[in-house]
């Protein structure tokens, strides 16, 4: 008799977006005449940089053509934007990065729910609470959260940031073998230092773990002693695998493309780790699409560059706005100067859903509540940077008229 | 102490088609003056239809106006492709099947591997022995192959597929789980009839199983009676899943846009197997690139239909000009009439290696060993279509003139 994956079947209701989305479309569907700002979700709404939709147009141009048409690309990427990578992103920070330790994906998402399947079904998986849900519930549905009850896994390690520890994680007692770390975070929107993620790469390295590093907000961070890279820690080539993306750096949320970086050093149990994602990534992915892996290569060209930057400043600008705004107003504020997600407290210890659904009636603002990225965010509201300017103003002068 | 996947550890050496590239590669590389013909590896060698890249143009240019950007998109896909498939590859061949009913995807590779996640690692699995690696491979990783000795895996059910059984599986006396079915077939070019595919169909709901049904290769069926899809048969739609692709279609090889039918009545254990791919999608995807579906899209405009037709019919005269040559020199051969796959038996009993490196080294052309497709492969060869015409003619020419 057929059986199903009965980790799926464990899997709490709906997904935080999707319930934030149902709530706010009930709102309008009540309010047909309300003007509703979204500061919810983390998509962008800037156009993708001239640069990169001129060599989109380009590369469709050599696929419309026999003798330059691209059929099946490496399973790891092409070297062009492997190299791109590697020569701006890495080496520039220090970090000792072959562009062979490349592998290019269709977005930072899939990888890391994905890069779960070259471990054991047993590993110990830690993450930081507030959290990307993405994290867990892959890892749930392979089998290694355990049971869900109280708004957590019994079999998660869950490491608790808030306002006490900086949201900085502290080590864990329970040693984990997988740990999440993003930063910039989200939704904290926290940047880590140098001293802060030292003892993370010591840890792991002492005790055999994995850090995942998720840097899908690196380009968000305007401190230059800033880390961009786990890589630029010493050691940490022994112990991480990291994420990039091109969604937030160059408006690729829906033309998809990202990359995870797995040093040939990684081993465990003798085994590359590189080569078993290698294997992954042939039986089960069939390379990025050609035509987008030069689109990205493009966000690296001078006028790519440039037009990411003042993509970049015009969202920060409204992280700025917005970080100034809920802050005068009183809100207890973090984020936002790293990274274009600002998290603020509730007022009057309202938590986090009550207060989206008052942000949502009384200013038609819509947020993303803290408590659905795990029990420490509860009390907390999540606001992205990504708007239009003006709207972005204009939600923040809602904001403090209703409190 | 972290633990890998250790069903990864027990794969296998190389991949099929990269022994394939090794051995090519050696033989230039000692005969630097030779002119290799490679009818191996299933890529296309045509541009893409010029329909498809008018329309990723378009869509590029969309994505760099901030009125036409798109953002993140629907995990299952927009509604114009998914409608677009509906109207043009089911609906007219009496497949009632629904827009909301698709997933769009980069490709139908992921999709046949990723798709047993929903399952439990106890499934039972069919595949027709030869068969495509992939469906094999990604089992075995998620461990539902146990060990491998003597090129075959203990817990898989193989199906031989020979020249007794007309290269059409018999009923399995162990009931599978899961079975991978893919006609037109890769690799022995057949295709199913209606009356070869109803005993699957009912005896997939007698017992509970779900068909696999990989159709990549459905637009070089020519003869009309074949069905497209497995939809076609009565029943399908409460125990089968469908696999679609552009690869092969409309030359997307490098471009990556494929789909998987399931259909809203397929259920089991009480859940509906729609739901559980939308929460894998949802966790490990984020949806596909919008410019590469508006460029599928366009595979369907009349332009696009009328340029993919005369792409499908180059590669199926390529196709013919190998079936009836090698026929003619007096080689055992199959397919090619509604696939682009020649399927042949080696001549004097040779393995498929022995003939494999014969071909290669006395008649300068890279096939692909039989063998390499599973046990009962041995001592055929399979050939591509995708070739170039001229070159096509050259290759069958040389491997008539060392029969």
């Amino acid at each position: 008799m057929l059986k199903l994956n009965g980790n799926y079947l464990k899997m709490p209701g709906s997904y935080l977006f999707a319930e934030v989305a149902r709530r706010a479309a009930a709102f309008s569907g009540a309010h047909p005449g309300a003007d509703v700002i979204k500061l919810g979700i983390g998509d962008v709404t800037l156009p993708l940089p001239r640069a990169c939709v001129d060599a989109l147009k380009r590369a469709a141009d050599e696929m419309g053509s026999k003798d330059t048409f691209m059929g099946y690309g490496p399973y790891e990427g092409y070297d062009f934007l492997r190299e791109a990578i590697v020569e701006h992103d890495y080496a520039p920070y220090g970090a000792k990065i072959g562009a062979d330790e490349l592998f290019i994906s269709d977005g930072a998402k899939g990888d890391c729910g994905n890069i779960g399947d070259i471990f054991s079904q047993d590993c110990v998986v830690a993450v930081c609470d507030p959290v990307y849900p993405v994290y867990v519930d892959a890892n749930a549905m392979s089998g290694r959260a355990g049971d869900f009850a109280d708004g957590r896994w019994d079999n998660i390690v869950y490491m608790p940031c808030t306002s006490d520890n900086g949201f900085f994680p502290a080590l864990p007692e329970r040693v984990p073998d997988l740990i999440y770390l993003c930063f910039p975070n989200n939704p904290t929107g926290m940047a880590a230092t140098r001293e802060q993620l030292r003892p993370w790469v010591d840890y792991a390295n002492e005790h055999g773990s994995v850090i995942l590093y998720d840097a899908a907000y690196r380009a968000y961070m305007t401190d230059p002693s800033l880390p961009r890279s786990i890589y630029e820690i010493p050691g940490a080539e022994n112990c991480a695998i990291e994420f990039g993306s091109f969604s937030k750096t160059a408006g690729f949320t829906g033309t998809r493309c990202g990359w995870t970086v797995i040093p040939r050093a990684l081993r465990r149990g003798g085994e590359s780790l590189y080569d078993m994602w290698m294997r992954h990534q042939s039986t089960k992915y069939n390379g990025t699409s050609y035509v987008i892996q030069r689109a990205a290569e493009a966000v690296y060209s001078p006028e790519g560059q440039a037009q990411v930057a003042e993509m970049i400043g015009y969202y920060m600008e409204n992280a700025r706005v917005i970080r100034q705004g809920l802050s005068a107003a009183g809100l207890e504020t973090y984020g936002g100067s790293d990274s274009p997600y600002i998290w603020f407290r509730a007022p009057e210890g309202q938590d986090s859903w009550s207060f989206f659904d008052r942000l949502l009636s009384e200013a038609q603002v819509v947020t993303t509540p803290g408590s659905g990225f795990g029990p420490s965010g509860e009390g907390f509201i999540r606001v992205t940077a990504f708007g239009d300017a003006a709207r972005t103003r204009e939600a923040v002068e809602r904001i403090k008229s209703i409190l």
